[in-house]
């Protein structure tokens, strides 16, 4: 069968995302025709309609800001036709509505039904920033659906709404469930006692709708957009929703899922989660976390994994740490440095100090920890593998010889910067006959100079020569606080050294999770149907784009949505 | 208190490490001596000297074959007369054993003891790959403990063992447990049914004594070296490890332990530990694991967490898993092509994916997985998010408007290299009203053209508006395998698709696990006590580097060694 391709191309005009869908959908009824695409001209949309071969060279030139109509037909006539009606074709649509009452303004609407505390925005991105920025100035907490929204606008708009105590979830915020309503994309689930975050749409709903089906319910799933957790922005949603989630009474375990965040943000965000006292199950994606758990944080690896762990956290009490015990006492701006004998025991201490110590250095750094300039100089927060390659040429393994280490240990001592020194001690075949013997008479003397803590990690066994039982009471003796995993370790140096970053910002008043959501809708009327839907009293303004654009198309556009 | 530093250089010869930390603890005891070094002269080591304020001038040149001493003393004569006695101290050490009658030969050893099975190799890196490879040809099982081994040896003498069916651990191999001897640095554990592969030394201490603390016990621990599982050695240990652990009828739950392993090695290492069946727990240092659990293999976050974990599979049973269950039938060599409208779930798809089908393209790539170049066309396995920025401009989201989704499954379904096609399905407010009517058709439409797979998951729940039961239902009588979890699904794929490397080699017969240890010891004599103390019979062999070297030193060398 032989076709045809023909295009036209109107330049400058807003054009609503649905309206395309609809004219194309149209067009592609129409008789003789036997594809078309209808499309804003960007590059990536223009290399779609080519793999459909729907790009004939009089639309290759089309710019961002274009409206593409291209028909593929079995004919000349059959595709001028077709590019005839186009003009009818819009005419024809008309949602038939009221819209003649619709506000055609955000402060119209606002000053029309004035109880409305949420405003959900989803008009093209380029738009959205300026939309936003009102519902902000008029006091409103915002759900920006919008995508292509300027990492620049995004920053400015969190800052201020987070000053005033507003939330601001987005821009590509996917998914909210606020007191039992759905925002944007949302799945019905069943209230109940588990409080979610995400900087991930599709994340949260394969939470929610996971914890449903295990038999688990939602108090609220707040989404903060997919760019929240980068550096840039750092987080405010993020941090404003946790806050939130941590005072409300009827959130017993909060679930956090995230794209992979900036580790600094990652860092902070743990931090604040920690500080919560409520357990919090972590799905970061695509990150190693530091630790199977950590007082109140349990780390997951899947979506399905961490519903599953919240709902089984429910059912095993939930009970919330005291503050007391993760605070860890006084808060002392020191630094760490850790002596390691066992090079994958100081690989795991950097794992699980890397979220919380930043920034942290090691002559054997993993992803995201320094490297040292020199291993015989440490720096700020440091882990050493005093057996690594570089250290032990010509030499025993600091595992048989300890003077190394020992002389090093008494080197950072004295360095006023220290406030914490860690080791291992690696009991067993092989090793020294008696490490305390040598340790504690140095740990004594340090301790005896300097204020400083030790903290020591014993791995050996009650069969292993060196007497475990015995190393460690003198050890403790000696002043050190002693554990059998790195794990117990790093849990408790994090505790005492994490370092706290300042929220900022004037924190949410609780009243927008159990007030009843009264919403003003800027943009796809799918999610007016939606929320009206839910039984939410919504307004949709009758939002077009400020000036610009083709004067034809705009007053045909305007004409479809009347 | 005034000091004055000397030292003395000797250049070109070899010294054993325990020679040089006694000869130094010798001299920093003598009267007027305040302290002393004695190390071989690299880089780090003058820096360690510096750093302890030894290094005077004289000795900064030093290289790294030459032996520096160093006294810090009183007073001129006090340090000159320290100087003057290296001679006599070092004659006056003197094992006084039975060094007459130890061999001066690996060769000479196994013509003695020709029952011994294992060679244990300390002597200094440089030379640790020539005896190494003595042993190899003698038919011996080598645990090579020395660093400092260049890497291409590591990787010839590895090929070489694994052609004779020999085990080859290290070089820089910490631990290893065999039939209940510890080789190397090892705690003395309880014997049990938890077998263990570590690229990690303290790694395994960690785990195998944290197993014994917890009432667990050990078949065996059989280390790799460190760099076992970086590309260029390609887990040749791992693997022959991993292979006897599953052929022995001991070892009912595995353990995989290691610091970070290169990707492709990861997932050859993770393909094959799937493929014994047994319950295997692994934990890679700094590692995003696929999934919380897959199939038989169970992720950890800690090395105590490993430990606890396997301890409850064998008090739970530690059932393996029928192989027809894992292999999932016939290996088809084709690719996937994930089409998904949630942008989340496309990121854990990759994760769930990325160590087994190797590349993965993306064009929402996370660490590992390749940047698709064009995100109109597919390469090899790819994973697309439909719902990404660039292609949303101007657009309904693909969870409302399914029409690009659509078009692309066609063109993925011509695509002859496609076996597999995956995709998203999520509903709730503001999705699709009922997306399997238009994906159906397209399904139906697929299948009948070419012979591929069409695998989707389904995110909701029975109270969204769409129906979920209606729609898993009518997507599964189209002949798609549907899934509610994302981690379902890549479990599943990965046991189609999942790439099996050729191990190559001959597998190690079963008896190194069973017959005692019978060992021959080159370099630490520690080693050699440590194994005759667990009742091993044990040779020792009076090594000495292959000429070369300062002629005066080397003779006193030898004359301490006698």
């Amino acid at each position: 069968m032989s076709s045809v391709v023909r295009s036209e191309i109107r330049s400058g005009a807003y054009a609503d995302s649905i309206v395309l869908m609809q004219l194309q959908s149209a067009l592609t009824r129409l008789p003789g025709v036997i594809d078309a695409g209808v499309v804003m001209g960007t590059k990536v949309n223009l290399d779609l309609l080519a793999s459909s071969d729907l790009l004939p060279e009089s639309a290759a030139a089309a710019g961002a800001d274009d409206l593409v109509v291209v028909i593929k037909a079995e004919s000349d006539e059959a595709a001028e036709g077709a590019l005839g009606q186009i003009d009818s074709l819009l005419a024809r649509r008309s949602t038939g509505g009221d819209s003649e009452h619709c506000p055609r303004s955000l402060a119209a609407a606002i000053k029309a039904r004035p109880d409305s505390n949420w405003v959900l925005i989803s008009v093209p991105g380029r738009w959205a920033a300026g939309v936003a920025r009102e519902a902000v100035d008029l006091g409103r907490h915002v759900f920006l659906y919008s995508d292509n929204v300027p990492l620049e606008d995004e920053i400015q708009l969190k800052q201020e709404a987070a000053s005033k105590g507003l939330l601001f979830l987005g821009p590509d915020c996917g998914t909210t469930i606020v007191n039992g309503v759905g925002l944007g994309f949302a799945n019905r689930v069943r209230r109940g006692a588990i409080g979610l975050v995400g900087a991930s749409g599709t994340g949260l709903q394969a939470v929610t709708a996971r914890i449903h089906e295990l038999g688990g319910g939602v108090s609220h799933a707040l989404g903060t957009g997919g760019r929240d957790l980068t550096a840039e922005v750092a987080g405010i949603a993020a941090h404003e929703t946790l806050d939130l989630l941590a005072r409300d009474p009827d959130t017993r375990v909060i679930v956090l899922v995230s794209k992979p965040p900036a580790p600094r943000v990652a860092a902070g965000l743990l931090s604040a989660a920690r500080a919560t006292g409520k357990p919090v199950v972590v799905h970061f994606f695509d990150f190693a976390p530091p630790a199977h758990s950590l007082d109140n944080l349990h780390f997951t690896n899947s979506l399905s994994r961490a519903a599953e762990l919240a709902v089984e956290l429910i059912e095993g009490g939930a009970e919330p740490i005291a503050k007391a015990e993760i605070a860890g006492g006084e808060h002392r701006p020191s630094h760490l440095r850790g002596l390691f004998a066992g090079g994958s025991l100081a690989v795991e201490a950097q794992e699980g100090l890397r979220p919380f110590l930043t920034p942290l250095h090691s002559n054997v750094p993993i992803a995201g920890v320094e490297r040292l300039a020199d291993p015989t100089r440490s720096q700020g927060h440091t882990i050493l593998d005093l057996g690594s390659d570089e250290l032990t040429v010509g030499r025993l393994h600091p595992m048989m010889d300890q003077q190394l280490r020992i002389d090093r240990l008494r080197q950072e001592a004295a360095d006023p910067q220290v406030g914490l020194l860690l080791l291992d001690v690696v009991l067993g075949y092989g090793a020294h006959p008696d490490p305390a013997a040598e340790l504690v008479p140095a740990i004594e003397e340090i301790r005896r100079e300097h204020e400083l803590e030790v903290v020591a990690v014993v791995i050996g066994t009650e069969e292993d020569e060196q007497e475990i039982s015995s190393q460690i009471e003198r050890l403790t003796a000696a002043g050190a606080r002693v554990f059998r995993t790195v794990t117990e370790a790093t849990t408790y140096i994090s505790r005492v050294l994490a370092a706290r970053r300042p929220t900022g910002g004037t924190p949410v008043a609780l009243d927008v999770l159990s007030s009843p959501v009264a919403a003003i809708n800027v943009g796809l009327e799918t999610f007016y149907d939606s929320l009206t839907g839910q039984g939410v009293e919504t307004v949709q303004v009758e939002w077009r784009p400020p000036a610009g654009g083709n004067a034809q198309l705009t007053s045909i556009l305007e004409r479809m949505k009347g």
